[in-house]
């Protein structure tokens, strides 16, 4: 047996948690830099209790609103420029996985005054800031990660840096947070939630230590697929996303993920696919890929989701989610070469080529013309 | 639902971790004050890898290896004081509980000169410095938990302080150094790992969080009760019980201990009974205490373990268990009160009297006088 346990990060969950918890802010120093999207920060209700709570603590902070879906690192190194220029002692991030990846660059360039790209080299002059993550979905599991996935323009894809040193210090997993998210955000978000679980159970680097947790999230999502299908939450099932999200998170925290990300990235970036929805459009063809591989992990999942087969998983995301995706040839081939590139799918279960990637996206594209 | 998961440990398990890992050493600085008890570190194996490392390293260092079994106040005061005047940056504890337990309080009085007495205060004036831990018995789980127990000879009884400062920031848990524990050990020290897992698993304190690692632990150490019995250890037995211990421990660090430990420490305290073993013949009588309120997670322990009832558990422990104790009527009166003054006894799942206690205790000691 042979593993690295390590989840960094406090996690406060509950109704309330960043009210009740005003000393895990003012721990932290006493200029306080938010960032978080034009909208979620304020919709969910999360930004208003964060100024609620450092004007309390007598906090100086400054909000900086301006991150987008998808953060690319011309985006985030405007951040970190403000955050350097206003001196933060520590960094708030508030949102879906965009601002808390964001928060996570924010917090490396705050302290070093380095070309963005350079995130990538994983080491850094200078500790990052802490962060104290407050998610807003049920989804990327970034508030205990250690990852921040940025948009690179210059190789087309989203890539992913981070070290011990960049795990959120603290995560307020408050679910009430995530009853401004639109029905469908809260499907997809939740497949990427369980995508996260299901990735890192079937990982090459997958451990006894990260399999606990995976099927914790396995566990849970399927007691919330029903409720997903009809669009019904009430807060219980809000918090069960929530969680489901958490254990997702500290599953992949030890294990990464495969190739489901790494094929959905490029249907993010070229043709604009939420993320949770890019893993769950694959995620059939991905597991009829890896069965014989992993006969009987996919068959513990399948158990605990109650289903007899993979078609009967395949029924299920298509009930969740709807999409009316086209790719052409030369747009397969050239997906599947960009997920070849991404270390991650060395990490899958069983070997993969890129025709072995090409064919996971053709079979999954079934509304394609594929001409 | 609510609940605080933390745990703050980096934990690097598998043979061989220490000097495959020497980086961890390092970053912490270039004195080290290694904490240890008369033998343990150097028949384990683990402290001369420790000196290889750090010498390689360029790291000066002091062995402090004084600890006692259950290390009293004055005990740790000792070691603090060395290590202040050292002027150590961090702190290596190697071995089993004490002196893992000790290394913690070291490192508080390494850096605050105070009266021992103040640890249980559990604020100090600077940050304890950072502890490496590396178990050589498998049971405590004290290298992932930010629990220091030390014998209050005031009181005439053990109590922990600990704070989120006192997680040894790396445990190296590597089972070889585990070999050579003699086999009393080892069964006593499994049985302490297992009553972690059960008495958060019941603990008022217990959470969907904390849960997920007892029943890990309970799990593994049904596994290995076979080999226990029969002492039949090999490797992957070994690696097998250090795994229940980790769990244990992490359970612990979320929910505390109970009446189990309460009324142990007594014995430990006035009886000389090993720590583990006072927790064993406590817990058949714990779990029929406990049973009407507890009763689906008392059931589901017993069918995890593939048990049919209490007392077939209680047969196991006593296969396990050799112990001829004696305790008179006003031992079993005073033993009950002073568990009384412990908090964890209010996080028992079922509220307890004095003379509950007192019952718990007067079943146990099956062979005693009671005169």
């Amino acid at each position: 047996m042979q593993f690295k346990f390590q989840i960094g990060t406090k996690v406060l969950f509950g109704k309330g948690c960043v009210k009740a918890s005003k000393l895990e802010f003012s721990k932290y120093g006493k200029r306080a830099f938010l960032v978080t999207g034009k909208n979620s920060g304020k919709e969910s209700g999360a930004l208003i209790d964060v100024i609620s709570v450092l004007e309390q603590e007598g906090i100086e902070y400054i909000i900086h609103d301006k991150i987008e879906n998808n953060p690319s690192l011309e985006n985030v190194y405007t951040g970190g420029k403000e955050a350097r220029e206003f001196n933060a002692d520590f960094i708030v991030g508030i949102g879906g996985g965009s601002p808390l990846d964001a928060s996570k660059a924010v917090a490396v360039l705050a302290v070093n005054d380095i070309d963005p790209i350079e995130l990538y080299k994983n080491t850094f002059e200078n500790k990052p800031l802490p962060v104290l993550a407050i998610p807003t979905t049920a989804g990327t599991g970034s508030e205990v990660t250690p990852y921040s996935i940025l948009t690179r323009n210059d190789m087309q894809t989203k890539m992913s840096f981070g070290n011990e040193d960049t795990f959120p210090v603290v995560a307020f997993m408050d679910a009430s947070y995530s009853e401004s998210m639109p029905n469908e955000v809260t499907v997809n978000t939740a497949v990427d939630a369980f995508s996260h679980a299901v990735e890192g159970y079937l990982s090459r680097r997958s451990t006894a230590a990260s399999d606990i947790f995976a099927l914790e999230a396995i566990k849970v999502f399927g007691s919330c697929i029903n409720n997903l299908i009809e669009n019904r939450y009430d807060f219980e099932i809000r918090e069960k996303l929530l969680y489901t999200a958490m254990y997702g998170g500290m599953t992949i925290a030890h294990t990464g993920t495969t190739i489901v990300h790494g094929l959905g990235y490029s249907l993010t970036y070229f043709k604009g696919l939420p993320h949770g929805k890019a893993n769950g459009l694959l995620m059939k063809e991905y597991f009829k890929f890896n069965y014989e591989t992993a006969k009987n992990k996919i068959e513990n999942i399948l158990k605990i989701l109650k289903l007899n087969n993979i078609d009967e998983f395949g029924n299920i995301m298509d009930k969740l989610m709807k999409y009316d995706l086209k790719l052409k040839k030369e747009e397969i081939k050239q997906f599947a070469a960009l997920a070849m590139k991404q270390r991650s799918s060395s990490y899958n279960i069983r070997s993969v080529t890129e025709e072995d990637l090409e064919g996971i996206l053709r079979c999954s594209i079934k509304y394609g013309e594929h001409n």
